[in-house]
């Protein structure tokens, strides 16, 4: 690792406020500084690296035009939010992001008052500047709504939603299209192409045009009103018809690293405009770091690295990751059947699907950042004989909650769900855990949900799914490596709604339901040594549950604990709704269900994240010795 | 009631076979009949009738020109597709519309074959279009995607999402613009101005227009695609660069009553299309029953009426409407609270928010069908210091979900959530059903999830929710009228996360949550004249629970019962993992739980509705007396 670079401008500048005290040529300095510092930041702790390096110049400039905080800056998605953090206050603990008890990766109201809005699931941005632009024009108060999107973000409908809604905030509201044309896979889609026809088109607005085009700033105030909003209109559009249909007063492109451009639009949109603005600004993601600019994903999610090298520390090998796992076991199965597709809402990489699109380019799908069209595409192509398989983290899926309901449950459709990163995400935090998924699909009639307990179970699941054609079909699986358990070299057709015992025992009976079986079986081993033989079951199915083993176990045992890595009304809901159906609490059997708590776990290592969350081995031991020590008697001479 | 009307031309067209069959000259004609017979028909179910009275020609002409079925026709929402369903051999139902056991007001696959993909939710129809579309790419085989989506359906972000991806499907992908210019409520937002402008500054193509356009048919093959391509384009497009930038041929705007322009333009789109068409057809709701013309929303939803005189059956009075009291109430906080306002999704009139809009425009906004930016810019205005309150269907939130956990749960923001039709619903049906709220919602940290066991309930709820800054708050009621209680002339403040006891017992107790609590009064009488002494409770609060409350009554009753009208994962999951949790069932305690059943329940009267649930009194009484009767000690043997 270097030493901590030199960066004299930028140590004089705590805030926003010191920003806006320098002289406009001094900006070019301490961007260079700014940037630099994000790298050394980044080399050290790992982290989103690319789309901060983008969004230097603009980030610099926003807050030299704009009275942050009073104007409500709002990153979208956050993930290019680390030089706003240390421009913000933030500066001394930039180099704890993404580790327990640091700095969130992503915009936290929480952490300053110069992150109004949190975010890290993207495209909410518009949405809510537009919310504080309402707010403040309803009470009379200063402060405008600015948001900053990609152009990846721009896919999703709910951008295009608050686009649509934009013109009840006047001057109030601004749109910073940061344009990288990447996300984090290269862009698809129809409006991703008009960008690109508006860039190559045009002409970055330069220097001597900005001076012919804003040599006359409009005097204020005009008598009339509506012309000064035409002139502005048409001082500032080269184009864009697409935004200014929608509303939006159109500005650009403009070069976003080119700080004597950005910082005259911006002080002119401030003074001038007379409705909501688009700011069209073309910007390079990795710029100014040669390893990133040079790497085919612009360094979006690095490791910790060396800043003179940019080589990335390795991460130690081990077993295979869930999501290629995933992606093999598909890619196998398509081999054979020609109706297999796979669907990804712009995480080919982060799904596997890339790999897949390798074997089967034309069965692959890429939607862009609209996982409601994910989804309901995915239902049409089941009702026209296809087998889609939907690759979503479980968060994103939230996004097409009522996709699932009402397009592919109602209509009990055979959509496969895959569904990644359930359960804790470790450095991302609480907006990418997968807490939910169990319980938002258990409760839909129709709807089969599994959970991996491995990654044999995996490729077991990836096929019992391919081959299941009677309504939809869900299976789960966690964020990072497998257990390291043998991959079958023939998936097994799973029986629906049947779990399997793989530990026998006759006291204590572990029900579990996904990855935490490890955990389960160590306690189980735990809990034999002090006497208590103990069963562990891998229920594999939260729906539909296997009634019969659950029956069986509990008649046959004194103690029933699920575990699973969901939240409440998950497994253990459905668990104990079964029991008490049929009647099995009446006799005093002692239940308990672990689950996640009923709180949003911050970011931490994963093993940490466990041990807060109550799931790891000792936990379920005490658990289990709780309730035997559980006075029953005591409380039935209560009742009595 | 008047006799059926006389159809001699429709009475030869069973399919759209027979249909095909017709001269062109013909059409006319049988538009006229159909439009008669969908008149009649309504007349006697009620339903929606503007939205079908507006497409009778463009139906006609889409299965004249198309192959349905092979061809899969989509109608967005499905509320506009009664002329569909008579031309589509369900004209001997055609009277049993959102009756019990008859058809369905919207389209549902197991009806028949030219419903491919079933609706009710909006904006759903190009997304599935274009599945149907790819999937016979993918196998070489016929077929195109032809959605029909109204002006108001294309404010949501899902269509903006399918759109955006439409390029892929080549010509076989045919969107119909149906621009009335009115969905259920007046148009917002800057796509609709945009249209507005699209269809006045243009004319009509006419006839001759027509004639001149398409004199010269393309020859197919032609040597150069691309050529081809640009020809049919400059030959179409008469504006509509919003769409055509996004990668459609945009065609129009057409006279959607025309036949003579319909015909021949959805012909050569079928015959010359290159890519993927947008056709914008303009229409009248309510076109053709001067009653219906002349009425403010187009009688977009009607009860029966008379034919002659367009008078409808007037529904019997009673108590008011939950939506009235909670619109009143609403507006009541308001009045001396510059802080609350309030947000509709394209629904003013179905919230009540239409009353509340007369006394604070200012303070209400309705942002079209676009739920996802609703919460999101519900949540913006909360940081910002106002007290926001949602007002959306409960079916209709499921389109929020990851707003609601992203954007308020995680950071915990005081928005409202008004929950209008929360649980059965009587002829809508399955798709319009709020089943899983309480689940999808008491699942999530932060969230305060209310329910409303009668009006007077609802008014303190309004105030509750008006009063609580600490976070997100739900309250959920039904449909319908209230029960009759009077309404109080103060609200109350309640406490956060307590019940109360409504009626005391000794022996059983019943956990009520929302409007079933009628019932389980009801059944608590019925269970006292039995000899069984019963408790009944209305919670309140699904989250957080009253954990002292219903710890004391599992600690002093033999028998608990929990009632809701919410899908599994719900109220139940919620006190058995309570009770669970701290060992009240280990001695033996009897719970069970009353839910919505784990179907999808079809459309019918509500009192069948809720029989066929298992939630009306005497099914309350009969789940106590099993439980009282089954043999726990036989389960304790047996695990002995």
């Amino acid at each position: 690792m270097t030493a901590d670079p030199a960066t004299p401008l930028l140590d004089t500048v705590a805030t926003p406020d010191d920003l806006r005290r320098l002289k406009p040529a001094d900006l070019r300095q301490l961007a260079d500084e700014l940037r630099t510092e994000t790298i050394s930041a980044v080399g050290q702790t790992g982290g989103h690296l690319g789309s901060g390096l983008g969004v230097v110049e603009l980030t610099v400039a926003i807050h030299y035009v704009f009275n942050t905080p009073e104007d409500r800056l709002i990153w979208d998605v956050g993930h290019q939010a680390y030089p706003h953090k240390i421009l913000t206050g933030r500066r001394d603990r930039i180099r704890t992001l993404r580790q327990g008890g640091g700095l969130s990766g992503f915009t936290k109201r929480s952490e300053s008052e110069y992150d109004p809005f949190g975010a890290a699931h993207s495209s909410t941005s518009i949405s809510a500047a537009l919310g504080f632009a309402i707010a403040n024009k309803l009470n009379d108060a200063p402060g405008r709504g600015i948001a900053v999107i990609g152009d990846g973000a721009m896919s999703a409908g709910m951008a295009y939603e608050a686009m649509n809604n934009a013109r009840d905030a006047g001057n109030r509201l601004v749109v910073i299209l940061n344009d990288n044309d990447m996300s984090i896979a290269p862009p698809v889609g129809g409006l991703s192409s008009y960008l690109a026809r508006l860039v190559s088109s045009g002409q970055f607005l330069g220097l001597r045009e900005l001076a012919r085009k804003f040599a006359r700033k409009l005097p204020r105030p005009l008598h009339n009103a509506a012309r000064k909003t035409d002139e502005f209109a048409r001082g500032m559009a080269m184009g864009g018809t697409l935004f200014e249909e929608l509303g939006f007063y159109y500005v650009g492109p403009i070069d976003g690293h080119d700080l004597d451009a950005l910082v005259p639009v911006l002080e002119n949109v401030r003074d001038a405009a007379e409705g909501p603005c688009l700011i069209h600004v073309v910007t390079k993601k990795g710029k100014g770091y040669a390893p990133a600019e040079e790497s085919a994903d612009k360094y979006h999610g690095v490791q910790k690295f060396d800043v003179i090298t940019g080589e990335q520390v390795k991460s130690a090998g081990g077993p295979p990751s869930y999501t290629n796992v995933f992606a093999k076991a598909l890619t196998a199965e398509a081999q054979s059947d020609r109706r297999i597709c796979a669907i990804t809402a712009a995480m080919p990489s982060g799904t596997g699907l890339d790999k897949f699109q390798q074997a089967f380019p034309d069965r692959t799908f890429d939607v862009g950042i609209a996982e409601q069209h994910a989804v309901t595409f995915a239902a049409g192509l089941a009702a026209q004989g296809m087998r889609p398989f939907c690759a979503i983290y479980s968060t994103f899926l939230q996004r097409a909650f009522d996709q699932v309901v009402h397009d592919v449950a109602i209509q009990n459709l055979p959509v496969r769900f895959a569904i990644d990163r359930a359960g804790l995400v470790g450095a991302d935090g609480a907006t990418h855990a997968g807490s939910f998924d169990v319980t938002y699909l258990a409760t839909l009639p129709n709807m089969v949900v599994m959970a991996a307990a491995d990654e044999a179970e995996l490729v077991h699941m990836v096929h019992t799914a391919a081959q299941y054609d009677a309504g939809p079909i869900a299976f789960r699986y966690p964020r990072g490596n497998g257990v390291g358990v043998p991959l079958p070299a023939k998936p097994h057709l799973l029986e629906i709604g049947k779990g399997r015992i793989v530990r026998e025992g006759t006291k204590v009976a572990l029900l579990s339901l996904g990855t935490r079986l490890g955990e389960a079986l160590k306690a189980a081993d735990a809990l034999d040594a002090k006497g208590l033989s103990t069963t562990v079951a891998d229920l594999r199915f939260a729906k539909p549950l296997d009634s019969e083993l659950i029956r069986k176990l509990m008649l046959s045992h004194e103690v029933i604990v699920t575990v699973e890595e969901a939240a409440v009304g998950g497994l253990g809901a459905h668990v104990l709704t079964l029991a008490s159906d049929q009647g099995l609490t009446d006799g005093g059997l002692k239940i308990r269900t672990m689950r996640l708590p009923d709180v949003f776990q911050d970011h931490d290592k994963p093993e940490k994240q466990y041990d807060e969350a109550g799931l790891n081995a000792p936990q379920i031991v005490d658990t289990v010795l709780k309730a035997l020590r559980h006075n029953s008697s005591g409380v039935s001479e209560a009742r009595a």
